[in-house]
């Protein structure tokens, strides 16, 4: 069994188990108290604090644990707001943030602030001058992830935290994919992660608030923490999370050398093994461990079984699986192909061996997927595999008869069987000539312009539900 | 050494341990993802809610696991107001619930709601047909605790229920000191816990939420646990706290009987070992485990410290604790002494031997705080014991010299300062004779009182910082 999963969560690591181990004997009690048992529960808090203080480049008294890194989220960037309310009430995010961010973004859109979206390039980065535009003299807050948590791409967050402090905004970090990998440079104001993304507990989140930053921390007033995180702290998850990321930190450099090559292997192999894949995401300024790509003809899901009965386990941020009915809003951001996409991130240790036979099964599972879905390996091709007549397209030559037009209904149909439709029929039209694709499902709005990027086909459009796509020959 | 401090936290219960350790290894993953790891997670996190709904008394899709019973608390009180904001915004609690009740409740006035606390008697407890009362057409909510974390009195819950049930406002109980003793009976609406006071690990908190009862989760969107509590599930956490609830729950009985007992022999030793000592909170309908007892004459936080020299860790609602300027609200709402406060909150398998050692100990200790502040065993015989001079008590005959009136300037001084002069001087002056005691120190208001009923003086009444006090003999 290989667990390509990493991003979403990190078994325990050998270090903070000994460490959860040790002080959930000894830091059960209640830290505020004054006999010996609290006495001794502070003295563990405050220890961890100094360690994970450490690793986040902040001084310990700067430093708030949470319950979890979507607290962490949620808390530091309402109660920045709050603090910085009389500064303005515009929030500056970048358009591929964690959901966390986006909800709590949301949540202030809805209580009367304004909300201002930065968008990303093809490979999920955001412009620091088009960052430095967004801000007005009204921002109270700026958010920018490190780096993105679906596709890798690191963000240049040490010069847009340097336009946000020459601005006077501050800027929240969000580093939870990050922080194993090392601290955060830049004048950042906030900072907040997640334990269980490096090989801590669940249940422990970080924020991190510079001195002198306005905060007002959200919700009924609770000592704990500083305010920041309501109810009694979780100390034995606590200090084993400090001490899991202080043991990543020592193994960082020499890990990502190694999984930075493993995941170039998979960057450069997948392309050559299966026809009518785009790996998205910046290929250099990237996470060392994690890569992403999209199958064409290939409903997300299914392909994430056919890895899971093959024994990896893998993410995925198509629309196509179970606990959503939108594609990824990060590759929707970025403008790629959403259907079929694989999302694979190497825990420390994954093996040389492990990702060769990862690149041996994927091929196959790919293909099983396309074939159940009649877009067998010559679907690109269209017709001239003769699968569109078999599975019944509802394709027609227009009524005017001169322009070559034909219709695909593919309304109702999931991805991927719009684009596996519009594969089918593209054939039957002559070069210039258009298929009008008649479309409901909301990942085709994605995924009918990347398949003509990637297809050398012409997208003109959308209207309603019809896509307009017109066929372009090697000559066209 | 021996921890009286249960009602505060428990170190982890065997079971739990054990439970923690075997999930830390397969419960880590994210259980919403389909991949093995993650499939093998939500099995332990629907098996745990299972075992926590049924010792909770409800189904297990009504339970959600939180991060601490406060984010139980403030979630479940938050979101009920908010579900129900077009029945109205009246918030009824009861004026001896956690703080982490009144907080919320607090942050719902500074929104625009309001609040309406329901008083209780000497012991601690509501009266239920007050509380009827107290419900008006425009009640989004009620709270009670189903026993109080201070002193120990069982609450009218279910009756309460049924009152509640029968205006059609929901009530959420607030069941953090009883839930390991039993389920709370009644048609409640909402109830919440927290596992660490059970014996389960830090991180847990759970809040029911019957079906039917309108609910609008507070905060930005998220999906985890029916949107009641945001981030990513502490799953072996959640695992050793539905173990150790289940546990606790087979020994419950037997120990509940157990630990009565020697809670009584200290409800009756303790006034018989050590003058001027009021045991508080309801001598009967009460929690098996608590005990809580004032003493006149002393500085609780010092009374910690010598006892936790001595070797027993226990905690105190003295307003002269490090933590806190101002004594208890639930001793406030009493109308008990508050100084010299001592919370005994036996763990379970606390033996007779430690509690008959804490009898033994406990004299001296107190004997040693009144020592140190000059306020020997005689302390309440006054000037017969010839302290007041020795200590400078600014006491002086009042001008007019014919009814007898002594002043006791107390201002700047802490609890229970302005207590030990003013028993200083109460001799000085005849019987009928008055003594002013000016004192700014917030305690004063509750003490002052106290200690009046306590030794049979008459209390007159306070002005500003003037306290009025006449002194009576048996005779008078």
């Amino acid at each position: 069994m290989s667990y390509f999963d990493a991003a979403s969560s990190l078994p325990l690591h050998p270090v903070a188990r000994q460490a959860l181990l040790a002080s959930v004997d000894e830091g059960w009690a209640d830290p505020a108290r004054p006999h010996r048992e609290g006495r001794r529960a502070r003295m563990l808090l405050d220890a961890a604090r100094e360690t994970a203080a450490e690793a986040v480049g902040c001084r310990p008294d700067e430093l708030r644990f949470t319950s979890s890194g979507t607290h962490a989220l949620h808390t530091g960037i309402t109660g920045a707001l709050a603090g910085r309310r009389r500064a303005g009430r515009r929030l500056v995010v970048s358009a591929v943030e964690h959901s966390a961010v986006l909800h709590t973004a949301e949540a202030h859109e809805r209580a009367g602030g304004l909300v201002r979206e930065v968008g990303v390039d093809r490979s999920g980065r955001v412009d620091a001058q088009e960052w430095a535009r967004a801000l007005g003299e009204d921002s109270a807050l700026a958010c920018l992830q490190s780096a993105n948590h679906e596709v890798g791409t690191v963000q240049p967050v040490t010069e847009v935290a340097e336009i946000c402090a020459e601005a006077g905004v501050p800027l929240l970090v969000d580093a939870a994919q990050s922080l194993p990998w090392g601290p955060v440079a830049g004048p950042w104001s906030l900072l907040a992660g997640s334990a269980h993304k490096w090989g801590g507990p669940a249940g422990v989140g970080l924020l991190a608030i510079r001195k002198g930053v306005r905060f007002a921390p959200p919700g009924p007033v609770d000592e704990r923490e500083s305010g920041a995180a309501p109810g009694f702290e979780n100390i034995p998850a606590v200090v084993a999370a400090a001490a899991a990321l202080r043991a990543v930190r020592a193994e960082a450099d020499a890990e990502a050398d190694r999984l930075r090559a493993l995941v170039d292997r998979i960057r450069t192999r997948v392309p050559e093994l299966v026809p009518d894949t785009e790996v998205v995401g910046d290929p250099v300024r990237r996470l060392p461990h994690l890569v992403t790509f999209s199958c064409l003809y290939v409903d997300g899901e299914a392909l994430l079984h056919a890895l899971d009965a093959a024994d990896y386990s893998v993410s995925s941020g198509s629309s196509c699986t179970s606990s959503t009915l939108t594609p990824s809003h990060v590759l929707r951001a970025m403008g790629v192909l959403s259907e079929g996409n694989v999302r694979v991130s190497l825990p420390p240790g994954t093996t040389e061996e492990e990702v060769d036979r990862f690149l041996e099964v994927l091929p196959g599972a790919v293909e099983g997927v396309r074939a159940h879905l009649g877009a067998g390996a010559g679907a690109a091709a269209g017709a001239a595999t003769g699968i569109g007549a078999a599975t019944g397209t509802a394709a027609e030559p227009s009524p005017s008869g001169a322009t070559a037009e034909v219709t695909v209904d593919a309304l109702g149909k999931l991805c991927p069987l719009p684009v596996i439709e519009l594969a089918k029929v593209i054939e039957d039209v002559p070069a210039g000539g258009v298929v009008r694709v008649l479309a409901d499902d909301e990942a085709a709005r994605l995924d009918i312009p990347a398949w003509c990027e990637m297809t050398g086909h012409a997208f003109e459009g959308v209207e309603g539900v019809e896509y307009r796509v017109r066929r372009q020959t090697a000559d066209s």
